[in-house]
């Protein structure tokens, strides 16, 4: 089936989706971007995402070009032309076709460029690397020094995902002086004695919406949790480890650089931690 | 006038030259570019960026998608097709339009996008600059750390230098540990005592093409050169400065965070590797 993709205000089918060659997207990276997930029609934590996507632009110098009921709506037409149950809505914005390419911003009243399209990813919330667990490596963390800004600028974090495949795991951890920053495209976690163990938010990480509902469901369910930087050897010799992102909910890590975590089977409280999230994400969805 | 540009195969007005919302370049920053200079209708440098843009391919795990003939071919007929005497050739390739977004690589057999179009630029060489000077601030170096790649993710330089312009001035020079990498767009250069001083090659910093060549017609004129990193401080008491790129060739410095080189006035060997390497680089113009 041809997807239907929102463009700058029009629907149209996928394939027909297109910008000009000298759109900021394209020729600058100079663009940012938003993923949130779709469970039983409805869309997880969507102002969270607003809200994150508002302040990526505005470190940006961009204003957001639509107010929330505005990219609801667009959000819940695309569900609908689409017929998704499951699966993810992307949407990206950048500072527009500025006719021409130049380091320099075009002028304030260049139209941004909108574009928003659906996945549909069926059995999303059924995902059987919760089950399973994930093997990660370490690479070095070589992204730019915003990572608080979700941009495009994606390469290094596909590079690195592409280096996990090639080495036979699933995901790869970034480090910086020897230290934790977060997974490609979600936030690192250990557990060590009931202890919920993740790195503090600062411009080394993506502040990630995920993780965000996730500490405060879990600070209701009166678990502890301690937000500092932690290394690969810490993390090797935790308890449990887990990933958390907008796309996979919670993940569970069974093995980091060889080193296997609880015998190499999913951990209780990343289980539980699963379950606690899409319930509570469930209940808020839009 | 309305440019001819190309894009994968065929020549285009530019207004209709667009490429797919699923374009890696659009949504991973997943492309490379090199800018050529045209001087009398010749293209400077050719050989030069020919084999830069493969390095840069290679080390994404590319092809190069044309050979040099293929390439040298377009870029004489946008020269032709857009009547160029003096400006520039942009060219971008992207890892192609996977048909979705996804941080793995799409199949080793998507067509790559392939795009160049012209900027003509009256008066290139003779830039008012070379007789001003440019003045410059410093900035924290925040881009990522595969610099040596020549990719789209141009974001951060973009920012800098807006920032420049904002605090009125010319250009930014980004600093790592108190030492200065490069500029923006462009290598850094200082001059002590009749030696030209710049940082050696590494991933810190672009593997500029005009920087080889002008050392190298520098080496052969029996000028001393230095590679190797320098502080601000040290730019700030010496006695020139200068930048050198694909488009504005040699351009002195004068003002550093402030601090006035040579009275704020171009200094005699900027002036002369300027002379030197547009003369050096025509004779080798194709």
């Amino acid at each position: 089936m041809t997807r239907t993709v929102y463009l700058n205000g029009e629907y149209l089918p996928e394939t027909e989706a297109r910008v000009s060659i000298f759109d900021r997207g394209f020729v600058m990276g100079d663009g940012v971007y938003e993923v949130t997930s779709v469970l039983d029609g409805r869309i997880l934590e969507f102002t969270g995402h607003m809200n994150r996507l508002t302040r990526s632009l505005n470190e940006m110098g961009m204003e957001n070009p639509l107010d929330e009921s505005e990219w609801l709506a667009i959000h819940r037409r695309l569900i609908e032309l689409n017929d998704i149950d499951e699966g993810l809505i992307y949407l990206q914005v950048t500072r527009g076709n500025a006719g021409d390419r130049d380091f320099a911003y075009p002028p304030a009243d260049t139209p941004q460029t909108v574009v928003l399209f659906t996945q549909s990813k069926p059995g999303l919330a059924d995902n059987p690397a919760a089950k399973s667990g994930l093997r990660v490596i370490s690479l070095p963390d070589l992204r730019w020094g915003r990572r608080d800004i979700k941009t495009v600028q994606l390469l290094y974090p596909s590079m690195a995902k592409m280096e996990a495949k090639a080495r036979g795991v699933d995901e790869a951890w970034f480090t910086e002086d020897d230290l934790v920053t977060e997974g490609t495209s979600n936030n690192a976690y250990i557990v060590k004695g009931g202890k919920i163990i993740t790195r503090q938010l600062s411009n080394d990480i993506l502040h990630g919406i995920t993780r965000a509902s996730l500490l405060r469901y879990a600070a209701e369910a009166q678990m502890q949790i301690e937000e500092r930087p932690f290394s690969i050897a810490e993390a090797q010799a935790a308890d449990e480890a887990f990933v958390t992102s907008a796309s996979a909910f919670v993940l569970p890590v069974v093995e980091i650089d060889g080193a296997t975590l609880n015998g190499g089977r999913p951990g209780p409280v990343a289980a539980r931690l699963r379950e606690l999230y899409i319930e509570e994400s469930l209940k808020r969805a839009v």
